[in-house]
């Protein structure tokens, strides 16, 4: 798709150090148009369940959107988001053709926002889970190493400056005392987040008229993508995703302290771990003898950057009136980048914790 | 105490913008001194329970050290923060000569960090308390508008161009919806956040044996200072404080969604609503006719350094080995200040909106 | 590349709205492996030119690495990425391969970050070069625009309230008076950016012994290159980046505020000015009549997310030692992505003010 | 002034560590109305001269204004701050009835954004002139450190890992290079920020009338108070302060490199060097054995704030319209934190290289 090759780290030669490809395929952006058109038939289902739409109808749009992802004209619909701004209006232009008479009962009463913002919900539920399988298996090993190196004493050090002897299992022990509390974390913020979005051109469910169809058009397509149900429009109440990306970067912070003390205790002074041989791995284009600590190094940097997108879905929040101009697009950007971030640091995290070579004498 | 003045918006002519008097009380650095001498006495008096120091040295120690911050001498604490870089050990210092015999039980088995970073908490307590307060306050307010103008039409606006029309108290909803969750967040974040802090030079609890002697002394003081006991030694795990900031910066997301609202709807063209009336608020130094949305204006900027403030206490969460080398000052400025931000912001949202002038016609 | 679609808004289906093809081509993982190509072969014939290695070997080499980049086994190359950590022990040895005999001689006393650094300057002079076109194709749009509408009178507003009269042309004077001193910055910090990397293992050019070979290849290398000689090392002297990506973001926030007095400018209640018309441009998916200011909003999005790579940038300059451990990675990210989006806010801006509709009355 | 103390580290018991008294005196809340007493004399003087005003005002203004910060009332201008929302409506008032009858010509044509962007220039310009005068003392020891040990080896160290010898002389040049630049950059944004800010109600110099006398009148005001005059009121091209702020924190980058290195090579494994040795200087209140390295970890730490300070000072360019409604306010915040935060850690460096053990065995 792109003959120029790729400028992020995420997408490009660098990307499988950053990230990989299981979190790349949740939130790229053929997984985003997907999970829109996901988002587009399962409104047509909940209309039609409600008689909103024909049943029929929501029937034809199911089927003629199924495996759509790969008839889409990918050209097209990137010069109409050129020009439209938003992806939204061409995609529904090609569904529409693609099924039939039906066509026009997609997108029934919602808005652009309204697909986006449960598309990325979407992604962001299969990110989270991803996240909590990672940390899972991090903390697994985490029990592991607290556990056999319980009694293998070492420097215990504040302000680098040697203080009372600590063991390693202490060591970890601590680490893990940290991700315990994120997942308690995660665990309680699905609820907050995985919001389905309906509420058409200001919020209001209007489209639909003055009955509380549309609040039920809205719990039947939550029902129908397993997400929470909403009290009100949260088009510009984006509390959720700032939380949900500040979660990422406070989980950075405890892998980046990981990190952190991996790279000095690896240092040639310390030498009291080493990061998982492989051959050529880490090593160096002029010292043959080196090997660097890499996954420490992308764990720590990749910390850095999720406080940046921390910042960045924090700074979305304040959103103008019914539906923002500007602030909205950050997400975008952020949110992608930071589950990409999160699951390439519990990727390095899990690799060089599990293979940690500790020289106890 | 500065006869030069103040720098900081939190302590100079501009404090009653961005602050109140009740939240710099909690975070002050004479309150901070406070927080220290009672965790200090909680220690002895935990201590002295499980008799691993005199029981009359406790209460010589508890004695000793009321009202004692009047009888410091603060230049000298001063002067040995300057020198050591700490408080602790100039306070310590003092408080053994005010407690006599007993002085010397004052820090029984405890290190810097754990005293400083048990103030810290408790002065966080004080302030989710009180932002808490403030908090609920808003939501009632929100409640009422919502109920009052639930009826009462404008326009909805998308991208700032009038979209469908809404009703005044349906806005209202919606920021309430958002003011809900943080509510929620809040409560769930004080069983991660309220831990007292006791480990010793190393975190390992070793001053006090090799016995669980130290877990029990850790579980009394606790008790005595009302929160809740670690599994282990937080020194650097730093989780509950970037939590603790980055909630306060969502918080200040909303409010600053609120803000932006309110003073797009106070623009000359809009004419929707204006703050509060109290005869010269708001004045223009050379337009009389002009009255400034000067509370609006201040609870963005005060959103704005809140995520700010956000960053650097996930930055801080990244400290190496055993106690940290510099990350963890970041905390000592960006924990009182989040919440003098946090707490000001409330304040005005309260303001704004409770006084506020909707023209419904 | 990737089958699996990009993530990135610089990369994916968002890309023609946040930046475009030719910062692209400049920034992109298959140009960067170009420059460092480049950067090999200017090395080689420098080398050659002092005698340092045979003089045909760098012709050989030269010749070896023409449109060498279509030749590489990317797949390969990616792998190593993977394993080493970096690209240039993959790549020497596809260029040696490539190179037959002469090849040895390739990187000769180089160190990784020699050649990526350079090549990262090379990215970067271009870079700035494209930067410097469109701020000066923006500037004069606004010379026109200021004297076109010198005498026409709008509202002057302070605190979004109406205050005195002004001119569209004295508020596109204002913009550009903000953007003149953005072109002095640009020229300024040009020879304290763009120099070569070359120091070897340790930045000491010991590489090349103990006479001063290696500041005179050093030097004859940026000649090559078309850059400046800097007086020393800067592996871990990180501060002409720093500038560079602060720069970029000081521009931004410029290009925000141009922005943001549009969107409210072009509000339905302000309806002074309005983005370029281009059929279905801005169009609403349920509001035909609808036109957004999606080119502001995009503006206003990139000036954000260039502040967090400022910031990310200036957090990278905290290395350690002699060769950092990753703070470095973190310029990877945010280098390209800053030029990215300071060019796609350019050409927003451009675009946008180059066919504003200004309604005079 | 605050009986309950003070909540910023520059203004509490930690602000001998974080700052110095030399430039609180600079930044203080004291100083600035101070300025923004000069700012109003040396116009009234600019408008006697070109006889907008007569002659004797200007005289009895400039006389009534003499010390007069002693006189104010200031909780009755704390008073008039939280009402109107800026200082300057109330100090004109009280200045207004110290200078009699001519006391109505003070603030003549001007708006409270030009005496207070005034005030603060003048307060930059003097910090910034104590900036380079710290930076100056730095890199005169760094040259000397740099001769001292240019031959005195020790290991070069990339990723934490042995690579080649280097010299400690070798080092300090490195980090003195950088400093070299920051010089440079110093001197060349002089002349972009130190401007005067003389522009009226909405900037346009309305107030004076349709001569060209209001642009004479800022040009004598700048002279008068050393300024350099803008093309064009600046009350919304906040380029300059964004530009100082960043600098200072690129600045600051510089000096987190050097106290990083200087933490890990006083580190007890590392043992090449120790911070100055002052009695009790970071002494443990556990461990009297220990020394740490407590300016070093300062300076990382100010490193760190003042990112955020340079992030905020970008995030306060996008301001609306003619005057802004709360990004301003952000420039009260970091402005004066910044330059406390960077004098701080040009002061602790200072004294930690000026006195440096360095252990050349």
């Amino acid at each position: 798709m792109n003959p120029l090759g790729s400028v992020s780290i995420y997408d490009s030669i660098f990307r499988t150090i950053f990230t990989n490809e299981g979190i790349r395929a949740i939130f790229s952006d053929r997984a985003y148009i997907s999970r829109c058109i996901e988002a587009e038939v399962a409104l047509a289902k909940a209309e039609a369940t409600l008689e909103v739409i024909p049943a029929d109808a929501a029937e034809k749009i199911a089927e003629g959107c199924q495996s759509v992802a790969d008839k889409l004209d990918w050209e097209r619909l990137q010069h109409d988001v050129e020009i439209v701004g938003y992806p939204i209006l061409g995609l529904v232009r090609q569904l529409d053709k693609l099924c039939g008479e039906s066509g026009k009962y997609i997108h029934w009463g919602a808005t652009t926002q309204d697909i986006m913002d449960t598309a990325s919900i979407l992604q962001i539920k299969a990110g989270l889970d991803m996240i909590s399988r990672q940390l899972n298996s991090v903390r697994i090993i985490l029990v592991g190493l607290a556990a056999k190196y319980r009694d293998a004493p070492m420097a215990g050090r504040t302000h680098l400056q040697h203080a009372l002897p600590i063991t390693f299992g202490y060591k970890c022990a601590v680490w893990l005392s940290s991700l315990d509390r994120q997942d308690e974390r995660l665990q309680q913020l699905l609820s907050r987040v995985l919001l389905v979005q309906f509420g058409g051109a200001a919020g209001t469910l209007a489209s639909l008229g003055t009955s509380d169809i549309g609040l039920r058009v809205r719990a039947k397509m939550a029902e129908e993508l397993g997400l929470q149900v909403p009290l009100i429009s949260w088009h510009v109440a984006r509390d959720g995703i700032a939380e949900c990306v500040s979660f990422l970067s406070i989980l950075g912070g405890t892998l980046g302290k990981i990190a952190l003390d991996l790279l000095l205790m690896s240092s040639s002074e310390f030498g009291e771990v080493q990061e998982p041989f492989v051959p050529h791995r880490g090593a160096s284009s002029t010292m043959p003898q080196k090997r660097n600590s890499i996954s420490s190094e992308v764990i720590l940097a990749c910390s850095k950057l999720l406080r940046q997108h921390a910042a960045t879905a924090q700074d979305a929040m304040v959103s103008d009136l019914e539906r923002a101009s500007g602030p909205w697009h950050l997400e975008w950007s952020c949110v992608p980048e930071a589950f990409c971030a999160a699951s390439g640091a519990l990727k390095q995290t899990e690799f060089v914790l599990d293979g940690l070579v500790v020289d106890t004498k």
